[in-house]
Parts: structure tokens; sequence; C-alpha cells
């Protein structure tokens, strides 16, 4: 699919945070898609799991912030972005894969406690 | 291996391109390590292919400089940064995912034509 789909689904998925609008999460995701945030916990499968999460986000009110670019290649885009969430910040790193039907079939969420500060 | 180890292993990283320092390469990447830059394109495979890779960019005159603090979750670290060559600006995330000997055994490069500038 095409760069420019790729980073309106980013931009829709920053969005969906402003919002706190599920119908954007579940209009992004496939619905056998995974999301591991961070990268090294569990794995959420699926539209339902992956919805659960995604309200327990909204419901903390946390919003996000592009720090630059989507990097799209492959069947991939890549961006880095902070959330501010419980009077912290946090800086991130996503990589979104797309399916051929241009839903995000892997979400992979890069961060850790260096990243987290007040 | 700890946050700190990958961290380093990023600086040293941004420094093998500043000194053009293939030795440097040589002790972050893995023996039997995969380079697939960017995704979607052919991928360099064993440390003599990556070697040779490396050796085409620092020939190229390439330096990075990180854009933001290196995320570090699971196996792997991921970092944003860019890279001027040739007259151009390259912005780019990298997937690092290490072995249990500390080793890169995996780089993923993502970056598209929207992320070339003058």
């Amino acid at each position: 699919m095409s760069s420019a789909h790729r980073i309106a689904t980013v931009n829709k998925y920053v969005e969906a945070f402003a919002r706190k609008d599920i119908g954007l999460i579940r209009q992004i995701f496939a619905d056998n898609a995974t999301v591991e945030d961070p990268v090294g916990t569990d794995v959420h499968k699926g539209i339902a799991a992956i919805s659960a999460f995604y309200e327990g986000s909204f419901g903390a009110d946390a919003r996000l912030s592009l720090t630059g670019p989507v990097r799209c290649a492959g069947n991939a885009a890549a961006f880095a972005f902070e959330v501010h969430v419980a009077g912290m910040k946090i800086e991130v790193i996503d990589v979104f894969e797309f399916d051929a039907a241009g839903k995000v079939v892997s979400m992979k969420a890069y961060w850790g406690q260096e990243n987290i500060s007040q």
C-alpha cells in the first residue's frame, strides 16, 4: 500500500488518542492484529483484546505527539513520538506492519524505563 | 543484556560512521547477523556481507546524528537519527535486535523517499 496511506494511518492513530475514539482504532487494526507494547511484554492478540488495551490508555487520558516524520519502508511504518500520561512523558518508537488490505496487522512499541521522565 | 549495553552499542554505531571504522562494525554485529536497509530490500546476511555494506557507506562519507533517545525494550533497541550523505539528509529509524552475547543479530532500517531532503 502507499506511503500516503501509511502516514495517514499514523495520523489517525494519534487522532484516536486525542478524541478517545475506539472506532478509529477498530478502523486502523486488522481483526487478527497483534499489539506488543512495550516489546518483550505479553502480546494483545485480536481486535477485541486490542480495543480493550486502547480503552485503558484512553481512560488514562494518554496523549501522543509525533517528534519526527513517519518512516515508510517495505510493508511497514516507523515513527517516534512522546506520550503524555499521568504526569509523565514517555518517549516511544512504534513500528506498524500493514497487511495487503492496508490494515495494521502488527504493532510493536519500543520504550523502556530510561524513556520515562516527569 | 542491559539497556546500558544496548545504548552504548548504538553510540558505538554512530561513532563507527564518524571514524569510518569497520572494526567497530565487526564488534557490534554477530557473525550471523542480518541487515535490511531499508526494510523491503535485499538482506545482507553474515558479517562479511555486512562489512562490505558499511564500507560502502563509509566510502560515501555518511554521517549519523541521533534525533532522540535510544528506546530499549525486550531484546531490542530502536532509535531515530539523521544521515547526512551526498548532500542529502535522510531521516531514519533503526531497530537493532541483540543476541544473548550482546551482539546485534538483526538490524532493520526504516526510511523511504519521503524522508530524503536536500
